[in-house]
């Protein structure tokens, strides 16, 4: 069975208990969270976020500079004011670099993706740094709070990363 | 108090309960979901997702195009061998323009972002039929089964997309 399959399974029993469905288009609670597209890290779960709350922008690595758009709309069109950016531990961007995927790439899809920057990091809390102060210094994001954190995979804990 | 705050004592209680601690890296169902960043759609709880599941990558609409580095990452680096697309309906995308959000932009933040393709629709079945056609054909993903699917924000149920 495909996943496709499953997932449908699934959203009928969601949908059987389903009470949500006259929540505003704005996150109610007036936040964005960029984080990484990482299968063990459950946004939702691990921050209290209930359906309507919070828009949540997910890409490999949590890289701000790939969520500009989004981070765009969301202030502008939807009203948030806040972001918190999480990087988590055990993140496969700690594994490889832009020189391997583009190799890879080429060996086996016989395509050319040096246009392309992966994002991957060798330090993980200063990667978190890097794009509190990407966000922060953007003359395209409005000055709000902005709280980088680690989320550890190990523990489920999001560690809150000063910027020194 | 910010948001920021009620995120680590709300987290306090996720770590309290903690049980997936050894979860390994790539998704255990080989699949990679792409949908909209919007606040009244939680993947995990809509399609039965568990942590350690699958990768969920979301931007503004869930479009694809602004998902290719992360789907390579996913298919080259990680494993996925299957994609789901979901869009949903009263998606603020369908609600502006491209020259309406530059604008804004210009007028509010003095800022020209003309670069920038903010990537709205008007078409909510067409724009999920788009990105499966975009996906099916760029020779940077592997061909693996792709489903797309509008979800009901109304009723939180996810509706098949056939390609037409």
């Amino acid at each position: 069975m495909s996943v496709a399959k499953e997932f449908e399974a699934a959203n009928a029993n969601y949908v059987a208990s389903f009470t949500k469905g006259d929540l505003q288009l704005p996150p109610q609670r007036k936040v964005a969270v960029v984080t990484c597209m990482d299968a063990r890290l459950d946004p939702a779960r691990a921050l209290g976020l209930e359906e309507g709350d919070a828009h949540v922008i997910r890409n490999a690595g949590g890289r701000v500079s790939d969520a500009l758009r989004s981070i765009i709309i969301s202030q502008q069109l939807l009203g948030t004011r806040e972001i918190i950016i999480i990087h988590h531990t055990n993140c496969g961007m700690l594994t490889f670099t832009d020189e391997v995927l583009r190799k890879k790439v080429r060996d086996e899809l016989h395509q050319n993706v040096d246009h392309i920057a992966f994002l991957p990091f060798g330090d993980l809390e200063q990667s978190v740094r890097d794009d509190v102060k990407l966000i922060k210094e953007s003359p395209l994001v409005l000055d709000v709070p902005v709280t980088g954190y680690v989320y550890e995979v190990e523990t489920g804990s999001i560690v809150k990363i000063d910027a020194h």
